[in-house]
């Protein structure tokens, strides 16, 4: 029997619209999970005292939403492609929910809520809650990454908003961003008008990049290139949430420890090392650049959500974000590794993918001709989902390549998506190839 | 005995600046609060095994913070305005720590976190946390201020992010935005250029208003004000934060739900009822309007934190939201009497104020000639705070005037931070008078 709040008789609203609205609250909230069947609408009219008609018009509405799926004979079942375990989603640079530690982060959640409760619920700073804040200086002085005397840091929500201020506070309008292609859409978006790839491009005020597990290519920057990076004389962004995700190899220092200029913005955040539905991340770089962007913070929302922040501290103050990470990091660098070994085996002949060794996305290139976007709809028929080429193009259009994420998916899924996807790569190659083979050349004259 | 991390003898950072950024966090943190005494740099230098003359120095450095005072004779003694119980501040429109219900929100919290963890955990939406998000709307629908078929909602982090986002994707460049005066420097700067108070000024776009108990004056619009905005062509931006803390008096309806043309923005949030702390508000209007206030926010900050959407969801949903928002009105109607009777008793002749019936703010004119912003140079040494007339301005300087929140303070708290300012509400208006006498008159030749 599902369990709905009760139906007002007195309400302006009719009574049909209040139980469609119960119903999809309950799908959408995943009370109700992808395949459920509701109850037939005799039973549900019966449990509820309502006319059978009334409760066919709530479903009728659900189906209108695609909510519901009504098959004559067999009743009406959910469906909520979120929920359904069926699809195998490639498309998303997230962590795995499977890795989440509940135990311990009820445990330090309970700590935060009876020690600093009142501090937390309050109006807070601009600039952060202040002992994340100290205890993230305090991490990034040990780490060589921040001088007391001319450094400052500022608590962001995540590094979307990162981009967002530095944006609004520092690139004046006209002024060009250089970044690179393919590019991650946040990016893109972030600085719309000033974004470009064109390293000659007029008046341009700063530089962006992501020198560890680059989104979405999984690319890493050797330490020359950083080297060379750390000593040019514009504003540097330095996007550095992956870093932390190495699953082989050696770590590299991040640009900003390399320059002398002090002029790199070190953007980093918790949501690809724990949480991304906690929004919490933080920018560090000189003092009067954090300055214009903590003005900019508080008039964009005064200041980020306190309780995660708070939380988050405790999570990386009792060790458990580190004890949490080494599961991470062991659990990435097997998805990783059968990443790798079944592209090897299903990918086309003229197929390349990158070799990242951390990180959460690679980037694949079908032989010339494919094009990823209209494969992705054959792709979505047999449940996998990812994220073409064109989705991170800025102006090549990137038609043979995707982008594959696997970091969120288990060794099972990643194996089973990707044998899904092969003989799509097959078809792909063998339509592309066909309109590759050369035309009679015509005469010159 | 303090506790403070290990000081690391094999730092590149100097032990005595390793001391004090640990004892900096500490009192920035609340842990070591006003007036506390440090310890003797003997017993410091002899617990930690450090030389005494480097606990010296990172006193030192404190004291040039401004954090310790050091006293001959008697020692060292943290000094934290933040922290301090003797200053009264009517300078922040924001609740009252008192009145926080901690063992209810602890409640709440543990239900959210043993039930929906992963999910909260998780990548989110940028229209907001569904269960929240549903919840918010069924209750519109409730009130009337929602209709399925042609409006939507978007949560936002508080209702300062519902400024920005409207800025961003809905006024074009160029385009006015008009509003009243004394403005709230919230909404002055999420407009920056774009806002006015002249309503014949060229390309208005939108209108900004906030009906009940306005920030900073606490005025409320009469019925026939809000029936005559809810004709008005223009959308209008109705900010109403406030109306829930009505103390006094009969509720009036919000324009939205006046209007027919569906051009109205109804921005909310849960900050000034509950807990600012948490960041957590919704605007509700027309779908396609939301969509693109909905794309904004994706590339401002992916999403709103889910953490707290779920437990402010549970919070509401549990009535324990109702139940607080009953002793905040009881409270706050004993705080705004206390106000007003005190300042009856303590204004000078000539002076002026508003009588909200609600809300946190009231609008104090003193005498014409008197400087509220001089005068608060005198306030701060008598230990009492609050926002001049200027604060709030765009093109009037009001420096007669001054904002007194009263909500955040108690009853003998606003007894006794006016009765301090009596004598300098008097000095003031003495000045003032003495400049008023008239000069005798210039022959007119």
């Amino acid at each position: 029997m599902i369990q709905l709040p009760p139906i007002d008789g007195q309400s302006d609203i009719p009574v049909y619209r209040q139980l469609y609205a119960a119903l999809k609250s309950s799908i959408l909230a995943g009370d109700l999970q992808h395949g459920d069947r509701l109850p037939p609408t005799r039973d549900l009219a019966q449990q509820l005292n309502l006319n059978r008609a009334t409760v066919s018009a709530a479903y009728a509405l659900l189906e209108e939403d695609g909510l519901v799926n009504g098959q004559v004979g067999r009743g009406s079942f959910v469906q909520n492609k979120a929920t359904e375990d069926g699809e195998i989603s490639f498309a998303t640079s997230r962590p795995s929910t499977d890795l989440f530690p509940v135990n311990e982060f009820q445990a330090t959640a309970q700590e935060v809520l009876s020690r600093d409760l009142l501090k937390i619920l309050q109006l807070g700073s601009p600039h952060g809650y202040a002992p994340l804040r100290n205890f993230l200086i305090e991490e990034a002085i040990a780490e060589g990454v921040f001088h007391p005397d001319r450094d400052d840091l500022l608590i962001t929500s995540g590094c979307q908003q990162a981009l967002d201020l530095i944006q609004k506070a520092l690139i004046p309008a006209g002024a060009a961003v250089l970044t690179s292609e393919p590019i991650y859409p946040g990016l893109r978006n972030a600085f719309s008008q000033s974004v470009t790839v064109d390293p000659s491009a007029p008046r341009i005020e700063a530089r962006i990049v992501t020198p560890s597990f680059h989104n979405p290519t999984g690319e890493t920057m050797t330490l020359a290139e950083r080297s060379q990076l750390a000593a040019s004389p514009e504003l540097l962004i330095e996007v550095d949430i992956y870093s932390r995700l190495r699953y082989t190899g050696d770590a590299l220092p991040t640009i900003r420890s390399l320059s002398t200029s002090n002029q790199t913005l070190l953007l980093r955040s918790f949501s690809k090392i724990a949480f991304p539905g906690l929004r919490v991340g933080w920018v560090i770089g000189a003092k009067p650049l954090i300055q214009k962007l903590a003005l900019a913070k508080q008039w964009t929302d005064l200041h980020s959500d306190q309780l995660s922040q708070a939380i988050m501290l405790e999570f990386a103050r009792s060790g458990r974000l580190q004890q949490h990470l080494g599961n991470v990091l062991e659990a990435g660098r097997i998805r990783l590794q059968t990443t790798i070994k079944t592209l090897e085996q299903v990918l086309p002949q003229g197929s390349t993918f990158t070799r990242p060794e951390g990180g959460m996305n690679l980037w694949v290139t079908l032989p010339r001709g494919c094009d990823t976007a209209s494969m992705l709809e054959k792709a979505r028929r047999v449940d996998v989902n990812y994220l073409p080429g064109r989705y991170f193009s800025l102006s090549a259009p990137m038609n043979e390549s995707f982008r594959l994420s696997f970091a969120g998916l288990s060794p099972q899924q990643i194996t089973e998506g990707l044998r899904r996807l092969a003989p799509l790569f097959e078809e792909e190659a063998r339509i592309a190839s066909r309109y590759q083979e050369p035309l009679p050349a015509m005469a010159m004259v």
